[in-house]
């Protein structure tokens, strides 16, 4: 850093912007633009407004700014799970969109408890955040489009259109329907489904698409080939052991997402079932992790990079009081190497 | 929700506390103590407060009460990765820490770049945050310290004792030793190992330990069996494949963290290698996810929820003016099914 060599200013002693801009040799304008992580500066002006900034130590208070201009520059996003893969490709997604904006995510968790999640929010916008995104969760439509009401609403796993609040959903019924149908197309009849906690309504949606895709095919469903999860790691281990001690043969197992197919994964590995040699697996999401394990998944991709990208986009229209149409991600088959045609 | 059928106010027409107050039949000082996230209020004023906001439709404005207190109730948290399961799992201890104490995080990404980190804390600082953590990341303990004339500053994997900043490691190089040793237990002598990227002091340090490992079992290291990776899993694939094409015989990988240990059982398992039974293979971190791998890896813990745990706290004793004393985490073994005794 270009400043190591002087001195700060003591804390407490802070350069006004008129002085950033003076030393920077720019405007007060191009400064607070800079502040407000504006992208349209030259490189040039901004590595100006940089050193100054540093040489003199300034801290812009955009907390005082921001209650003048009466916005804060935050968006509120409510996640679920702040250690779960699947949240974290969407909130980077979400972060990427933001990155040059000046808007700055506060993140808060909701845990899938509707109580919770509608406490997290009341305290987002206590603290004056421009919008919200609410990414997945169980709230109703009802609490969204009332939340709305104090500032514009973006929520994924939902389906809603109103004036300040916009809710969009993947087809989570046409991806069961993708990975069953895959199944089949490889020869397989006795397929069984590891569900997702079906309180969530993707899990009931993903049943109702293996359901299709069977139906479709002919092929006549075995309800005890269909055995409850928990969209985790554990319920694939439990529900794969259930699977295999009900006696009932089958030789592919569809499981509601990722998560659940590692745990399967694991369970058949103790018993020495080989995959895809003895037994066929496709999952759903397509987390980063699922390129590594072994062998790679095979599994419906659900594009959440995206969908965090939609969201925080739509969200920023909203919010410049345009319209926010989204167009949204499909889902896609992405076969790798834990299913294979049945012999 | 019990105000369902409530009529809403309009946006804009909010209550004001004193009214929020009266409707709950609390002091005003209760309904600020609940807003503020402050945990010792009984259920029953909490819910009634709760249903009173709800019917009121409140709105408080924490953002003016942050400047007429000097407070903003929030903390600016610079990660380097929201994406990365290793940076998930510290966010979660301290979103845990922070829970019920009336703070909230600010999160932003360094992506391991100093002039972002940076960048990224001055915009924090400039949203009046009362005190910040920074995870990991490549900024020196003069800028660190420089931050902290500014606000109170937490930093995990530097070094650091001032009034003001603290910031504390985990220790990389007895992790590393107890790495190697483990594999030097069970009879390896032939021990590659899978750096991380060594412009990390964490990396360098592995390297350290695994050295000292082998100099103190009089085992002569054979630098052809070093191979750097980069901390992600596509380094250790390509690591692996190095290290099996280079012809020097090994029994056992020490890889620098579980995600290029995860790459490097992907490399093996598309060799037909078998883990553990034709090679030993142990990790660095215990993410989550290595209790799922096949089969679970074995690896040296790094308690990164505890971490951010300590973060948090100690960040919320520095801005309480206390002293904040460390006990540094330990790394511990965990013994699962990657490794065993050479035959």
């Amino acid at each position: 850093m270009k400043t190591k060599s002087k001195t700060p200013r003591e804390a407490g002693g802070s350069a006004t912007l008129l002085e950033v801009a003076r030393t920077a040799g720019v405007s007060a304008a191009t400064v607070s633009r800079i502040l407000n992580g504006g992208t349209r500066v030259s490189a040039s002006k901004r590595e100006a407004v940089e050193a100054a900034i540093a040489a003199l130590n300034f801290k812009p208070n955009l907390l005082a700014q921001s209650l003048k201009r009466g916005r804060s520059m935050m968006f509120g996003v409510l996640t679920q799970d702040v250690d779960s893969p699947f949240f974290a490709e969407t909130l980077l997604g979400v972060e990427a969109a933001l990155s040059g904006t000046g808007y700055e995510p506060l993140i808060a968790s909701g845990h899938w408890n509707p109580k919770e999640e509608a406490d997290r929010i009341r305290r987002l916008l206590a603290r004056q955040v421009d919008g919200m995104i609410v990414l997945f969760g169980r709230l109703s439509n009802d609490e969204l489009q009332r939340f709305s009401e104090h500032v514009p609403v973006v929520a994924t796993g939902h389906e809603l259109r109103a004036p300040r609040a916009l809710a969009f959903r993947l087809d989570s019924e046409l991806g069961g329907y993708i990975a069953t149908r895959h199944l089949l197309d490889l020869g397989h009849r006795s397929i069984a489904h590891i569900t997702g906690d079906l309180a969530h309504a993707d899990a009931v949606d993903r049943l109702a698409g293996y359901r299709r895709a069977l139906a479709e095919a002919g092929v006549p469903g075995d309800e005890r080939l269909v055995v409850s999860g928990n969209f985790k790691e554990p319920g694939g281990v439990m529900a794969a052991n259930r699977l295999l001690d009900a006696g009932v043969p089958f030789t592919a197992i569809f499981a509601a997402n990722d998560q659940t197919a590692y745990g399967a994964r694991l369970a058949l590995y103790r018993r020495g079932i080989r995959v895809p040699e003895d037994l066929s697996l496709i999952g759903f999401d397509d987390l980063p992790s699922s390129l590594y394990t072994t062998p790679p998944l095979t599994t419906v991709r659900q594009p959440m990079f995206e969908v965090g990208k939609l969201a925080a986009r739509s969200l920023l229209k909203l919010v410049e009081g345009e319209p926010a149409d989204v167009e949204i991600p499909e889902l896609s088959l992405v076969i790798r190497e834990t299913t294979r045609r049945l012999r």
